[in-house]
C-alpha cells in the first residue's frame, strides 16, 4: 500500500487534515512511520489535539524522540498530559536521559509524580502494566448517580465497562459491571449490586500469572490493588493481548537459543541481534567439543571402518530433532499450566511409550532401507539399535529437563536447546561406536 | 489443591449444593473433571440449571461426552438450547455420531438448523468461531429506547458492550457502543450517534486475519457479515485470546516438526502423539540420508584422517542452532506480520551481517582454543573456516527459506525444520571435507 499521507503532504494539505480527521489512529501512526524526520513533524502537528495524544502513544519509540526533540515545551507538556498514564510511562521509559529530563521538566506536577510512581514497579508487574483510568463508585451511590458519574468523568477512562467500588480509604470492595448498571433499577444502590466475588491482581504479581487469570476466566479487566488492598489501577484485555503476544515471541527466541529481543525483527540492529545469539551460540560451541572428545575416543574405530561416520549426521539429527519435539511440547504446557511441576511422572509415563513407538518406526524402517542397499545385517543391526536408543534417551531426556530447570526455579525455555543437544549427542555416540565395537567386533 | 466437590459430595450433599451456587463455572468445570464418570453426573445435576449449560461448555470433549450418554433427553434439549451457540457447535463437531444424532434429535429445530449451518463454515473461519448472540438495534430507534431493547433482552448476550445497527435487510450500517449511549442524551437517535466506519470480518475470513486485526487496533468485538453483507454473528475478544494461543502453540509445534495436536499434553494419547510426531522424523531420517552420502564421498579422507570426525558433531551443531535462530525469528517476525514478503532484501541484509559477526566471532574463538589444545594451526584454519561459512550459509538460508516458502505459498513454519537441517547439513560437511582436501591435503 502506498503512503496517502506523503502524497497529500506534497499536493494538497487541506485534503490532508481533513484525511487525518477520519483516519484510525492506528493507521497514521503507522503511515507517520514512513516519512522522514521532518516530514513526520509538519504531519504530527496538523492533527487535531485530541488525536495528537492517541498516535503519540502508537509510534515507535525513535520515531516519539524525533517528535519530542523538535516540538516546544507548551506541546510536551499538552501530549504528556493526555497521554494515559501507562503510555506515558511506556514513553519515557525507553527515551534518553536528556529527553526524560525535558519531559519532566515540561508537565504538571500532579504527572510528575504518578510517573516517577510508575517507574518504581518491576518490569512485567501488573503495576507497571496498569492504568490508572478508570471508574471508581461508591457503595451507597445510586444505579442513575452511577450513570451521571460515568457520563461525567468517562470520557478520559480508558474502559467504563467494569466499575469498581471503594471505600472511603479507597480499598476495593467490590465491582459492578457497565451490563449489571443497565440492567438495574435506576433507585438501586451499588452495594447491592456489586459483585463482592472478583478476581483481582496485587501491583507485583507478574504478568505471566495475569495473562493466565485473563486466560481461563475470560475476563475483560483486572483491578489491580496494592499491600494495603487500595486499589490503585486496572489491566485491560487489550494489554493482555500483547502480553500473550510478547511471552509466546520471548518462548520462541529462548526455545532457538536467543536472548528475547524488545524490538521487533526490522526495527533491531544487526549488531544487537548478534549480540542476543552469540552466547548460546559460543556455550553450545564449546559444550560440542566435549562431545568431540567422545568421538576422539572412539577414533582407532573411525580409521578402521569410516563407513561408519556416514551414519553420524542421521543419527544425531534425528535424535535431536526427536528430543526438541518432547521438549517443545513440554515447555509449552507448561508456560499454558497444562502440565505442572507435579506432572513428573504421568509426563514420563507417556513420553516412554512415545518415544518406544517413534524408537521402532524408526528403526525398522531404517533396518529395511540399509537392507535395500545391500548393507551388511549386522551393519543394519547396529545403526538401526543405535537409532532406537537415540530416540529413546532423547525424547525421555527432553521432557524431563524442562521439570527438572523447573523445579531448580531456572527458565525452561532457556535451559532446553544447549543443554539438551550436548546431552543427547553425547549419549547417542557412545551407544552407536559402543554397540559398532560389540557387533562388528572392530 | 485438593478437590472440594469429592470431598463434600461425599460428606455433604446439601453443603456442596451450596458451594456450587457460589462458585465460579470455570473453577467447578475444572474440578469436575477429576471426578469419576458416576459422580460427574452425580454433581453435574445438581447445579442450578442456568449454571448448568455454563459449566458444560467449559469441560471437556471427553467429560461432556460422559455427561450426554447418561442424562435423559429433556435434559439434553435444555441445556443444548441454553448453550452458546458457539459452544454448542464446538461441542457437537467433536461428538462422535451416535452422540450426535441423540442430540440433534433432540433440540428445538430452530436450534437444529443453525447448528447445521454452523457446520458447514470452514474450519479456523470467522463464522465457525462466532457467536450468534449480540445486540442488534435500529438507526430509527432512540437511546432511551435502545437501553430499554438490550435490559429486555440483553441477558441472552454474550456482550452487550458493542451494539450493531442493521437495516430491514439485516444489512449492518453501523457499530454503537454501550460507552456512546451511555455518554448520549436519551432522545438522541441511534442513527445519528452510531460510528459508520467500523471493522468487520466475512464469515470466510481466516482467524489469524481477525487476530491480527484485534490485535493492531485492540478490538472488543468484530461483527461478522455474510457475502451479501447481512450481519450473521460477532467474534469477541475472549475468543481471539483463545485463537492467539492456539496459533503460537501450533507455529510451536510445526516448528519442532510436528503436526499441531488439539488437545493438551497430558489428554493426548501416546499414539495419537506418535503420529504427529513421526512424519518429519521419517522424512528427516530419509533426507539426512542423503547428508550420509555427502560424508560417504569422503570416506578416503576420514580413513587418513580420523580426526576430522571429532569435529563433526560442534560443526553440525552449531549451524544447525544458528540456522534455527534466524528461521525461527523470520517465522515469528511473519506470523506477527512485522516481516512482510516484499522485505526479502532487508531481510537478507541483516542476517548477512549478523552472519557475518557471529561467524567470525565463534571462529576466532574456535580458533584460539584449538591453539590452546596444541592443533596444528592447519587444522584450527580448516575448521574455523569451516565454522564460519557453515554458520553464515545456515544463517542466510535459514531467515529466506521462511520467506520462500511463503512465496510458494507454503506454511514457513512446517518446511522449516526438515529442510534447513538437511541443507544446512549438506553444506557444512561439504565445505569442511573440502577445505580439510584442499588445506591438509589428504
Amino acid at each position: 500500500m502506498e503512503n496517502e499521507l506523503i502524497q497529500l503532504l506534497r499536493s494538497n494539505r487541506a485534503a490532508l487534515r481533513q484525511r487525518l480527521d477520519s483516519m484510525n489512529v492506528v493507521d497514521i501512526a503507522e503511515q507517520l512511520e514512513q516519512l522522514d524526520k521532518a516530514d513526520v513533524v509538519v504531519v504530527f502537528r496538523m492533527l487535531p489535539k485530541t488525536e495528537a495524544a492517541e498516535v503519540f502513544a502508537e509510534l515507535d519509540h525513535d520515531v516519539q524522540q524525533n517528535i519530542i526533540e523538535a516540538i516546544t515545551d507548551r506541546e510536551i507538556r499538552y501530549i504528556v498530559d493526555e497521554l494515559f498514564l501507562d503510555d506515558a510511562v511506556d514513553f519515557i521509559e525507553e527515551m534518553p536521559a536528556n529527553v526524560v529530563k525535558r519531559v519532566l521538566a515540561n508537565v504538571t506536577s500532579d504527572t510528575r509524580d504518578l510517573i516517577n510512581h510508575f517507574l518504581q514497579y518491576p518490569d512485567d508487574s501488573a503495576g507497571s502494566m496498569m492504568t490508572i483510568e478508570f471508574v471508581d463508585l461508591q457503595s451507597g451511590t445510586t444505579v442513575a448517580d452511577a450513570f451521571a458519574h460515568i457520563r461525567e468523568t468517562g470520557m478520559d477512562k480508558e474502559t467504563v465497562y467494569t466499575c469498581y467500588v471503594t471505600d472511603s480509604q479507597r480499598m476495593l470492595i467490590g465491582v459492578v459491571s457497565a451490563r449489571t448498571l443497565i440492567l438495574s433499577a435506576k433507585e438501586q444502590l451499588i452495594g447491592d449490586v456489586m459483585e463482592t466475588d472478583y478476581f483481582f491482581a496485587r501491583t507485583h504479581d507478574d504478568r505471566e500469572e495475569l495473562l493466565n487469570r485473563f486466560r481461563e476466566y475470560s475476563l475483560m479487566a483486572l483491578p489491580v490493588v496494592d499491600n494495603e488492598g487500595r486499589l490503585v489501577g486496572i489491566v485491560t484485555f487489550d494489554d493482555i493481548l500483547v502480553v500473550q503476544e510478547e511471552e509466546a515471541t520471548e518462548d520462541f527466541e529462548k526455545m532457538a537459543g536467543m536472548s528475547p529481543s524488545e524490538d521487533e525483527y526490522l526495527k533491531t540492529s544487526a549488531w544487537v541481534m548478534s549480540k542476543n545469539r552469540l552466547p548460546w551460540l559460543i556455550f553450545l560451541n564449546f559444550s560440542v567439543f566435549l562431545t568431540g572428545a567422545i568421538v576422539a575416543k572412539f577414533e582407532d574405530i573411525v580409521a578402521i571402518l569410516p563407513i561408519l561416520v556416514t551414519f553420524l549426521p542421521m543419527l544425531m539429527d534425528t535424535s535431536g530433532d526427536a528430543g526438541s519435539q518432547s521438549s517443545t511440547l513440554v515447555i509449552r504446557g507448561m508456560a499454558l499450566e497444562e502440565i505442572k511441576q507435579t506432572d513428573f511422572f504421568p509426563v514420563l509415563w507417556k513420553e516412554v511409550r512415545v518415544a518406544a513407538l517413534c524408537g521402532i518406526v524408526l528403526a525398522i524402517a531404517n533396518f529395511i532401507r540399509m537392507l535395500i542397499f545391500r548393507y551388511e545385517p549386522n551393519m543394519g543391526l547396529v545403526v538401526s539399535t543405535a537409532l532406537f536408543s537415540a530416540i529413546f534417551f532423547a525424547k525421555t531426556i527432553g521432557a524431563l529437563l524442562p521439570l527438572g530447570a523447573n523445579a531448580l526455579k531456572m527458565d525452561p525455555a532457556v535451559m532446553a536447546v544447549p543443554i539438551l543437544t550436548t546431552i543427547v549427542d553425547a549419549m547417542t555416540l557412545i551407544v552407536f561406536f559402543s554397540l559398532a565395537k560389540i557387533i562388528l567386533h572392530v
